[in-house]
């Protein structure tokens, strides 16, 4: 013991996965449940029970499909490309992670901010140097100014969120497309909030050889349960990130809710179409509330900044029942919070708790 | 294009990972599929039930428990810790990168080989340095030559499994205890298979602060299909690592089944005593044939050398319908193929095939 006490310096992490905060989130009692862009509707139950025949049909003690080879067919027959230009990861946290170290481990990553709170972490934990650029006030994408710095850096990966997370807006396709034809390296967009947008990438990876996106069933279909997300890009990518991801990454539930869900797709897009009403919905009616400001949102939630401190109309909105989330400390974002689009009932209850919190 | 395909080298994966040899497995037609070290035994189906009856009537559109903490609370009072002692993972693979991520990216790991295979390929993905040390002839651990060249390359990690893959023998409870005093770094043990031995490290985590122990439900406990390993250490480790693994890393299958493994580990472990009497069963009839060196196992498999080129015994044994692990490529391996205790039945066949095929 007195060894080990006497080097305790020597078994201590890495000092950037130290400084790390951990990832905590507060999940006080609630009737509304907006904090995690999650879709407010469980799978249907005749869809559930697909999938658990399935399961129980299976072989639990057998390691699950090598490559998850079956999904990966049925992914790239949906988006119309072949399967050796997908991949398939366990949420999207893990291709982030894969294509950082594929590409970028002992090296850059650049990324406008604000953006999704995960990438620092994982480019840290992936062992590369992450630098921040700053969106335009309006949140709009600064090409030039991403481009120079990644350039400048000698990154190996850019990465940036359309529609972007908790902003809401999308980046103009031309924006995006002067940072892959600009940068030399790969390009990371990740489409997390597809479904409820009509402006996609995707079919930009067929020409470009430095371009992946990524994709996540946790939203539009109703799937967080079951942590998938997949990688779209040219075989070469592909073939490359898949060295980086373990093998059996996606379990067999992951796998088997993935694939119903593909083949009932149609029916979860539907419920997507209603959440982009209901947004709309909510969007108009925050805007008629005094000392609310909510900005424009391609996806399904609505980040707004009110008169008050955030952390009080948290608060206010917690009180009532309300879970929101509080994104006052993300750079440009003093003031703001994110709110989730659910049910027409969640969206009364929110429009309601936020009109008294401020008065 | 034109400009993406002048710059192609830098948009190329990190050289070393480039270098990596895809994950790949050959699963071709067999009747007793003997390759992978899984059970035998698919999960009995009450046991099944209980696990969809939950799936059921849990949200799938919502994200799973944070931090797992539900199944690392039920983990820790099964082992007699404090929940912070312990972290869940997507398998043992995302257990070895978090740690080598944690403690080692930048920094070399070393490890005694022969070994399990992924140790290799995630310490270069995880931008470590992989440096390996013979085991000496009769696979035992050289705790003095471990310990020298891990210091002489300022390793921060050292990883071993007991019992080895594929060797199959458990290291002196000695031997560990040296290199955990000696080394001024995390030492990393891999008990996958854990339920096949009285011999553990598992109690000296309360003891050491540099000692981290990985276990997994794939082995002994039939559940290979749900990727579920779990790392037990101080909680100075467990925070540390905790900041390395992404947040909801268990998916909702993942971490329902694992609970449900636990509360009838019983019933679990019952059928790993049915298999350790097959090992020694099959180990001493295995002995009996001519040209065939079994070595002593204290796992569900066993490693053996022919007179005849690895290659050849596997492409035969296959003829006959049995499909074992040729592991002849491994260090100090050559000749040599490792077959995984099954039913009864088919360890018969597989006995039946080796003598034919040595005939």
């Amino acid at each position: 013991m007195e060894t080990m006490d006497g080097d305790r310096h020597r078994t201590a992490a890495r000092p950037e996965v130290r400084a790390l905060r951990p990832y905590r989130l507060s999940q006080p009692q609630f009737r509304a449940k907006l904090n995690q862009n999650e879709s407010p509707y469980d799978w249907p139950e005749e869809l559930k029970e697909e999938v658990l025949r399935r399961l129980r049909s299976s072989p639990w003690n057998r390691y699950p499909a090598v490559d998850a080879a079956p999904l990966r067919q049925a992914l790239a027959e949906a988006m119309g490309v072949s399967s050796d230009m997908v991949a398939v990861t366990n949420g999207s946290n893990e291709a982030i992670l894969a294509l950082i170290q594929t590409y970028a481990t002992g090296r850059g990553v650049t990324y406008p901010v604000p953006t999704y709170s995960m990438v620092y972490p994982l480019a840290v934990v992936g062992g590369a140097n992450p630098v921040e650029v700053p969106l335009r006030p309006d949140f709009s994408l600064d090409a030039v100014a991403l481009l120079s710095t990644a350039v400048e850096l000698g990154a190996r990966l850019v990465f940036l969120a359309s529609p972007n997370n908790p902003t809401g807006n999308t980046f103009a396709r031309e924006a995006i497309l002067q940072v892959v034809e600009g940068f030399p390296g790969v390009v990371v967009v990740d489409e997390a909030y597809f479904s409820f947008v009509r402006a996609s990438l995707l079919e930009e990876v067929h020409h470009r050889e430095n371009l992946a996106v990524i994709r996540t069933f946790s939203k539009a279909f109703s799937l967080a349960g079951a942590r998938v997300g997949w990688i779209t890009a040219r075989p070469q990518i592909i073939a490359e990130v898949s060295r980086a991801l373990p093998p059996y990454n996606l379990d067999l539930f992951a796998q088997t809710a993935a694939m119903v869900a593909l083949e009932h797709r149609h029916l979860l897009e539907e419920r997507a179409r209603v959440i982009l009403q209901e947004r709309d919905r909510v969007f108009t009616a925050m805007s008629q509330i005094d000392g609310v400001h909510p900005y424009p949102s391609e996806a399904n939630f609505i980040l707004f900044r009110t008169h008050l401190p955030a952390r009080d109309v948290y608060s206010r909105l917690l009180e009532r029942g309300v879970l929101v989330r509080d994104v006052s400390s993300y750079p440009m974002l003093e003031g703001c919070l994110r709110v989730t689009i659910g049910t027409p009932e969640e969206n009364d209850l929110f429009l309601e708790a936020l009109e008294e919190s401020l008065r």
